[in-house]
């Protein structure tokens, strides 16, 4: 548990809790950007609230003052709650910290401190040199664990990224001929496709292009944005006429670039990517994790084989998974991981814990997070770990 | 949902669930009889309660007017809320019907009908020539739901079945070479205790026998009885100083009797009883069934390799799972259940419904119910079935 620094009022915890779900509605729009939330409040009184819009449209700051100024409401002395320190410096918009000075807010609450260690502090400085009062730290593992991926790409350089699976709940993603339609039903694809919303990209490997020829894009659910879509494909072997390939943006990442294939794929928003190889011949996966990290891939959304999976836990790459259970069982059939070296021993499991669990139609939602990389993250972000 | 036959008051509701509670505290107690609550009632004031004790005991009725009359409280005129039709017939104990007309109640609200066909209704009929207002169906359900063994061994003569498990989130509950402990921690293992607590028999295979070498009883919680502790060893290759030997009943089912080494064993408690073996050469699961019906066996709790598990799944006498997952994963191991015919299509998989789901410590308990047996049992019950 954070201990926050300052003891804050029932109404800073009731605003501030407003703010973070202000900031929910952000959740499959403003990426790179974090999900911000901010709420005006003046005497007990709200006056306004705005959460991140798209990249290169107003920070949650700005479009809060943004919302106040179009009802004519005057925010002076007001407090702000803001999920995350505001911004100090130019990018594709002017600082929310200036914003705010120059509106005249009298204090300004913040959750978590910016986790990009390079301008922590900035935003907090600037207000507090213009003579604001400023108090730091309420709820600041929910806003934390509101843009995990944002959050490790700002500390560790890498995205967050989770697995997805859906299996009978004796373990089994598909019969052993590889059929898999459908073990879960409706209620639990669309949460499925939540996930790859909010996401900045969709992983899979090219097994599980060749095997289904999936498109991965949303469409169980309304969303403002697609997220990339990937596929790790070593030997480049992808199928010109896969359905994956439909014009919105595709990055194959492969040890094997082939100019060709290449520039006939560019021409359809395909974007080939290479790779080097790891020891066994294949694609790295450490480098791919940072090369996503430094292209502003904040969380990834891996829906892949056995193989695939396998090869993330193994490699230690995994933060998270959305385990979805149907209460059926096969038997036999594949795995959800298939580990490239097996494990010879029980004090070599792969541990996580629980996070929660959710019932969705007739199937059963399990979300299991690695704890010493949560931990990690909740150190590199300044916060005390429980 | 079971429609009550007349509208039942709030006061009623009130009892009754409260009848319902009396009646847990006989779980782990009554076997070979049902649980049973009752609690008696006048002018909406609390007078006595009780549920059934062992068994040749107190049935729960005969309980509470014991406690009545220790407290020298009158219930003549009272309600009496029970959770099952009061017996008719003369056992261990007198019939309950004639003690609550001797008592002079007033009026008996009943749960659950007696579910022995030959029986139902004659306590009610009874009661009501007697004078006594008696009201039927509130909770029945829920009755129903606290002894689905004992409703299952009187209409279909075959005892209720659920089989345990417990398994990394990826189904696999122990690795290749069966290494299994510990998968789940204590407060799983203690939940599984209580599960073995209520039952009327814990039933492993030989295989987990000369594998593991098990005690099979009731360790880590307190129970006022053991099940009794059974063996399916079609070849009665049991080792004679299997740990499972300990004094207390346990039973071998075989296809292959020994008389010398059943009698050597039964001088230890151990009784061997012959079944006919299946056209595979298995022992016949069905016949196992039969006889554990017509043997006063209720509940059965599996605690069992893929082998036995898978078989009775395939034999279709699962009724349900009690499935623990560590939010651990293996890659690879054994599964929940080895099917004898593994399926072929997944219209081809047995389908459950989840029940409940419920974290122990760091790990999730699911219970699944085989839909088609549930509601078998409701019909067979005389309760309508949603």
């Amino acid at each position: 548990m954070t201990r926050p620094e300052i003891p804050f009022s029932t109404e800073d915890h009731r605003w501030m809790r407003r703010a973070l779900a202000v900031a929910d509605q952000a959740l499959f729009v403003s990426s790179p950007n974090p999900r911000v939330g901010c709420v005006l409040v003046r005497d007990g009184r709200w006056l306004a609230e705005g959460s991140t819009q798209r990249a290169g449209g107003r920070h949650a700051e700005a479009q809060a003052l943004h919302e106040a100024a179009l009802e004519g409401v005057d925010v002076r002395g007001a407090t702000a709650y803001v999920t995350l320190e505001p911004c100090s410096h130019t990018g594709r918009t002017p600082p929310c910290a200036d914003a705010l000075i120059a509106a005249g807010v009298a204090r300004v609450v913040v959750a978590l401190r910016d986790p990009n260690p390079k301008v922590a502090g900035t935003g907090i400085g600037r207000l507090r040199a213009a003579g604001i009062q400023v108090d730091v730290g309420l709820f600041a593992d929910d806003a934390l664990a509101q843009n995990p991926g944002f959050c490790a790409r700002m500390t560790r350089g890498t995205p967050w990224l989770w697995l997805k699976s859906a299996s009978s709940f004796d373990g089994r993603t598909a019969l052993p001929d590889g059929r898999s339609q459908w073990i879960t039903g409706d209620a639990a694809r669309d949460d499925g496709h939540r996930w790859r919303a909010r996401s900045c990209m969709v992983l899979t490997g090219i097994g599980t292009v060749l095997a289904d020829d999936p498109m991965l894009d949303v469409r169980a659910i309304e969303t403002p944005r697609q997220p990339i879509r990937a596929v790790l494909d070593t030997q480049f072997v992808l199928g010109e006429q896969a359905r994956v390939i439909n014009g919105d943006p595709v990055w194959i990442f492969t040890a094997r670039p082939d100019a060709g294939k290449a520039a006939r794929l560019a021409a359809r928003n395909v974007r080939v990517i290479a790779l080097p190889a790891d020891a066994h011949g294949g694609l790295s996966l450490e480098a791919l994790m940072r090369w996503l990290g430094e292209h502003e891939i904040n969380e990834v959304h891996v829906e892949a084989g056995a193989r695939l999976q396998g090869a993330l836990v193994q490699a230690g790459l995994v933060d998270e998974w959305v385990a979805y259970l149907a209460p059926c069982l096969l038997g036999e059939g594949q795995g959800l991981a298939a580990l490239p070296s097996p494990i010879t021993g029980l004090d070599q499991a792969y541990r996580y814990e629980f996070l929660d669990v959710m019932q969705l139609g007739r199937d059963m939602r399990l979300r299991l997070r690695e704890p010493a990389r949560w931990r990690a993250l909740v150190g590199a972000c300044g916060l005390k770990t429980g």
